[in-house]
């Protein structure tokens, strides 16, 4: 979808002539009232459900949409009843207007002269975006951690327009360490000497190796402990194979959500014990091949710009801050229905910040159901196949939301 | 000391013609009992206690040893009664022979020569060192972290040789988010342009950006998130004096340890809520402001190849593999008397790790007292000044460390 109207954005700066890219779901009855709004996380896109297929008809590879265990014709979110939008934002490089495409203003490519986004900015062009396809309310809106930012500030910027609200795996804001996780990785790319203050498409460069340590990182935190050892443990790579693994495989089509839980390794052998190779450069421990080969493989696909944008737009949410840091005031201009979800293992964001929102909303006697999920996969398991939680949002859906 | 002998290392490689700094404080007593090794983690060195004076007598800048709150007249580990003895490693950039020093095979800089080196090959050096000192056995050997790993090692390659090991906020061996936290470091440092694949020293240029971000790395996982939220939160630094904050104050004589919940920040005044900047690159938060001056710092006095070869050692090491993972038969051959020490808040050696060393012990009978104490500061409490802490270690070196 083109906009032609000037977007004004937080920071003062402004976007126009702007794409939205977006992919929708199962039909949108006719008082238009069954319309629920995905809002994705940081390295996704629109493509929310489904697959794709190539010329021959056939399914391509890793084309699956980045919650398809969630919404799908009989899924918790069931597209046979509910009229699904996900839409791509603004500032990311899956579709929608973002820093490698052209600056109507200069007729270059935006790179580093992107505006800076923020999650109450993809919430006015989303907003934009319904009144094109007509839709005033929607039934839900709902998202998993940054996604989930999105989804409350729906709420407040626009709480006569939300009728239901699912907040998943999220916070009411970023707190230090995960500042400090985003800048580490930020600084991993923009000291990259292939960076060029942002401007490397001019360049023909790519600065790839801040992208893969930024990758690496981002790794490590959406994965528990437990998961980790269970998965990794201390176990070896075997010798005579490691020297394959530097030669990824061919990739299809990109896959515009890493899901770290969900993809397949590498085939690399491991060996529980082994000769090291004593050597401080190769791969001695399978979780080292695992966190290389997603970090060559993110930095094949993924905008060194965008990744900026959007951990700086994780980082500045913060709805509070307008009201002395007082959560509960803030949230007082919400009126939708709430479902917040959390994970016991997430140490990205913790059940406890779930229960900051949930206590602020119940403050303002907001209607909220809330569900702590034992599970072992870290941040990484809204994204996961898990019954409990699963089930958790199809009896959400089937039993409150109307449409 | 000059070592002329070859040492053999764990990796079927030796070293030759090196030197160990040491440093010792209090009097070794006449029968040669009262010698305490104090053992040093990631960045440390010999310099373990005391100030050093510069040539007018005065005290220099930043010269503190690194443990100097336990060790001294007086103190936990009382150099009244006890000879500590602080010994920096082989493969250290602080005095010890490392990848900076000429390789007499070649008559050039080791680089990325130099052997890899283990908790193991570190624990046979002391021993030399002790042998040429006249010292056979220590009254108690001593570490934290990585320092805890080689007082554990050196219960068991030298049973007889040490009376009582103190193992502060250590583990058995590093699980799979370790090795992960490690391997980003490493690779942050290695495919920084300027590494030349360790043979940089040749160029003229250090791998200053890769050593950043491993620093950076490092900060955030010595800190617990409780902390960093309470000294950091989400303050911001002040827009109008941030770039003052790129220009660090002069350093005098490097800081061999890093201690990030001991040193100072950088002066940058901080406001509770300010207009933002709206930007990806410049610093909005205070914790970004210290972890870029922790890395910069960081950066300018340590050499990369010895950050490679320490996280190596900290990864390779593991007593119990050789037993088929059972711990409690691999410290079978250990004869000290222990105490272990962890801290509540440590979430890269937790408490959890510590009690499967005390439960080994315990199941060979062994001596063991164990301490867990509640501190905010996560794992750099080891570090830092907390009573029931020292009180702890105190306690144990006046009622059972005999001289």
């Amino acid at each position: 979808m083109h906009f032609k109207d000037v977007l004004p954005l937080q920071s003062g700066a402004s976007i126009r002539a702007y794409d939205l890219s977006y992919e929708t779901y199962g039909v949108l009855n006719a008082d238009k009232s069954n319309a629920v709004l995905i809002c994705h996380a940081l390295n996704a896109s629109h493509h929310v459900a489904g697959v794709y297929l190539d010329e021959s008809g056939q399914v391509k590879a890793k084309s699956e949409g980045w919650w398809d265990t969630m919404i799908g014709p009989g899924k918790p979110v069931d597209t046979n009843r509910f009229f699904v939008i996900g839409v791509n934002n603004l500032g990311s490089c899956f579709g929608s207007t973002g820093p490698m495409q052209i600056n109507p203003d200069t007729q270059e490519v935006y790179g580093a002269d992107f505006p800076v986004v923020t999650v109450e900015d993809w919430v006015d062009a989303q907003a934009r975006l319904l009144d094109a396809l007509g839709i005033h309310t929607l039934a839900a809106v709902m998202g998993g951690s940054l996604g989930g930012m999105q989804a409350l500030a729906w709420t407040l910027q626009h709480p006569d327009r939300v009728r239901h609200a699912v907040v998943v795996a999220s916070a009411p804001n970023l707190n230090a360490e995960n500042i400090a996780f985003n800048e580490v990785a930020r600084r991993a790319i923009t000291t990259d000497p292939d960076f060029h203050g942002g401007h490397f498409y001019r360049y023909g460069v790519l600065p790839k190796r801040g992208l893969r340590i930024a990758r690496m990182i981002g790794h490590i935190t959406y994965l528990s402990d437990d998961v980790m050892n269970e998965k990794f443990g201390r176990l070896q790579v075997a010798p005579t194979l490691v020297a394959s693994r530097t030669t990824l495989p061919p990739e299809g089509a990109h896959f515009p959500l890493g899901r770290p839980g969900g993809e397949t390794l590498a085939p690399t052998p491991t060996v529980t014990s082994s000769p090291f190779k004593y050597s401080t450069q190769d791969v001695e421990f399978q979780i080292e091949s695992y966190l290389r080969y997603q970090g060559d493989k993110f930095s094949e696909y993924f905008d060194a710009n965008t990744y900026l944008l959007i951990t700086r737009a994780l980082d500045y949410f913060d709805p509070a801050s307008a009201y002395g840091g007082n959560l509960s005031l803030a949230l007082s201009k919400a009126k939708a229905k709430f479902l917040l979800v959390s994970f016991s293992t997430d140490w990205r964001f913790s059940p406890k910040r779930s229960r900051e929102i949930v206590k602020a909303l119940l403050d303002n006697q907001r209607d909220v159901s809330y569900a702590e999920i034992d599970a072992p996969h870290g941040h990484d398991a809204f994204l996961l196949e898990d019954a409990r939680y699963l089930g958790v949002v199809r009896s959400y859906f089937n039993s409150k939301v109307g449409v």
